[in-house]
């Protein structure tokens, strides 16, 4: 296999099947790479999403952009209460990438998705000239299955529910911050990248009333519950002492004047959950690898829709939607 | 809405949502954008395929990358014999990029779903920065429903099958090229670029023991016939004056030392169909309005799996793949 990735990998010609062939098959098995799409199984109802990856650097501490497309993606259907069931990926390139920072990935991703229980079913890979893109940029797409009569909704929160979060939150975006830009500090701090079908399976298990879960993506946890007050039309409040911030995810922000509430997760579910199912469900996470740091952080009140922090010292903070990020492209 | 795109347009805050509100939800109706994934009524069998889109320019006679985008996931779909449904879409937007571009884009994108039958039912935007992507990328996945009993296989072709395709190569891959490096020419040529559910359903109803069908994009037709004699171990020959190729496609070529039969469609399907259904393939592939330039150019032989060209001279010349690209990022 060449060294580094040419123009000539993406066009379809002998040497893209090479690249298919050594690279994408050595690691993800035999999806149906001469056929135009895969024929797969199918379901009654079907959970349909779509995020492109664009993390720099590309390796990070607890995972790279391969680990973080299908988690990302796995995790987006995980949230809405479907079984994971299929990806694709789409891959593109810049010319001189080497071929091993490509493959790094492709294995990346190949463990991931078995880790989470998904078949990455179809592929394609661009091209492009050298400074064109950035390295490497992944999008995946993923398939799950709905269960008859699952009805999550970002709009089904009411007053009174629990507000449940499955761990410590800004591990990803801080771990990213600090592998890009460095700062002199030295820390163990990892990304939380990991898959969440099996954590959501067991939350829904414990607490099938459950309104709605969402992963604290790009804005964080905050950005997230505000889309929840929004799409419910209620207000929340969060208790900023419950809220669970590891020690180095805090000095990091506080050196750099983030907010850690508003820093990404990419291995965390919120869930907005009926009182009466509360404990069951943060029984549930916390009995569960992937979510033994969870807690109880809050409660759905009334209208209007806005999200408040009350501090440990008895404050009441409105928290307000940033115009973008704190940190580009962590993810 | 701003003029151009920031960084914060893809960060998941308020400028991300101005986005969303102002420039995909008014082209593209109101997909569930407040969840992580699309919930939507499933199949029994399904086709799923994902593409990337890299054109430049984004903008060229007949499409666009946003059309190119919808046509090429569609076709994808249609030639295993799917019918399209959901299309996802994945946007890479580099900081700066003027907004009416995307505008026009997504407009496309929006006009080419309706035209195909499919729903764009989930979306995702990130945004890098000035240099870090060349201005606008577009992942598109789909979801097709595959109707009972139906197998279309790259490796079903037999010897004694009629190869058909359904109208001029090459016209988008020499159409882009032309828009992008000008060298004068004076030409009315536009890209072929469609959507073909249609035609293939088409197709199918007149010749249900259609053995496959392919849409010969990167690499054009020998290319995609070449993958097609390897997966089926058979050899095949084509009749030069058979295969339609317009007459500007034909000069553009000539000048630039390009074979038209490598050149991309994307527009275009090929069929191998058995001998018994050629006829009636043929007729309802020339009876319909994206089909009409349709041709018998060839017929599948024993193996080993080679491609040859019956020249008008009578030669028979091998069509051997590509390393490479004659033409780079023609989608």
């Amino acid at each position: 296999m060449d060294a580094r990735i040419l123009l000539d990998h993406g066009e379809g010609g002998a040497a893209s099947a090479r690249l298919v062939r050594e690279v994408f098959l050595a690691h993800l098995g035999a999806p149906a790479v001469l056929e135009d799409a895969a024929v797969v199984e199918g379901g009654a109802r079907l959970a349909l999403t779509t995020d492109s990856f664009v993390v720099r650097p590309r390796f990070f501490p607890g995972g790279d952009v391969g680990k973080l497309a299908v988690c990302g993606t796995v995790n987006d259907l995980a949230v809405m209460g479907a079984v994971p069931r299929y990806l694709t990926c789409g891959f593109i390139l810049e010319e001189g990438l080497p071929v091993a920072d490509l493959e790094r990935v492709v294995a990346s991703m190949a463990a991931a998705a078995r880790e989470a229980g998904v078949s990455i079913v179809a592929g394609d890979t661009k091209v492009v000239g050298h400074g064109e893109v950035d390295g490497l940029f992944v999008n995946t797409s993923g398939v799950g299955f709905v269960p008859a009569g699952r009805a999550l909704s970002a709009g089904a929160c009411r007053p009174g529910d629990a507000i449940l979060v499955s761990g410590p939150v800004g591990d990803h975006g801080t771990a990213v911050m600090l592998a890009r830009e460095g700062f002199g500090l030295e820390t163990d701090l990892v990304s939380d990248c990991q898959p969440l079908a099996d954590l959501a399976a067991a939350l829904l298990a414990a607490a099938p009333g459950t309104r709605c879960m969402r992963d604290p993506t790009r804005g964080g946890l905050a950005t997230t519950m505000l889309e929840l007050c929004e799409a419910s039309r209620v207000g929340m409040a969060i208790r900023e002492p419950a809220i669970p911030v590891r020690r180095q995810v805090r000095a990091a922000c506080d050196l750099l004047g983030l907010d850690p509430l508003f820093v990404a997760c990419e291995g965390r579910l919120i869930a907005v959950v009926p009182p009466a199912e509360a404990g069951a469900a943060l029984a549930a996470l916390q009995a569960h690898p992937r979510g033994s740091g969870a807690a109880h952080i809050g409660a759905v009140g009334a209208g209007p829709a806005r999200l408040v922090l009350e501090t440990a010292l008895g404050g009441r903070r409105p928290l307000v939607a940033l115009e973008g990020a704190q940190l580009p492209r962590i993810c």
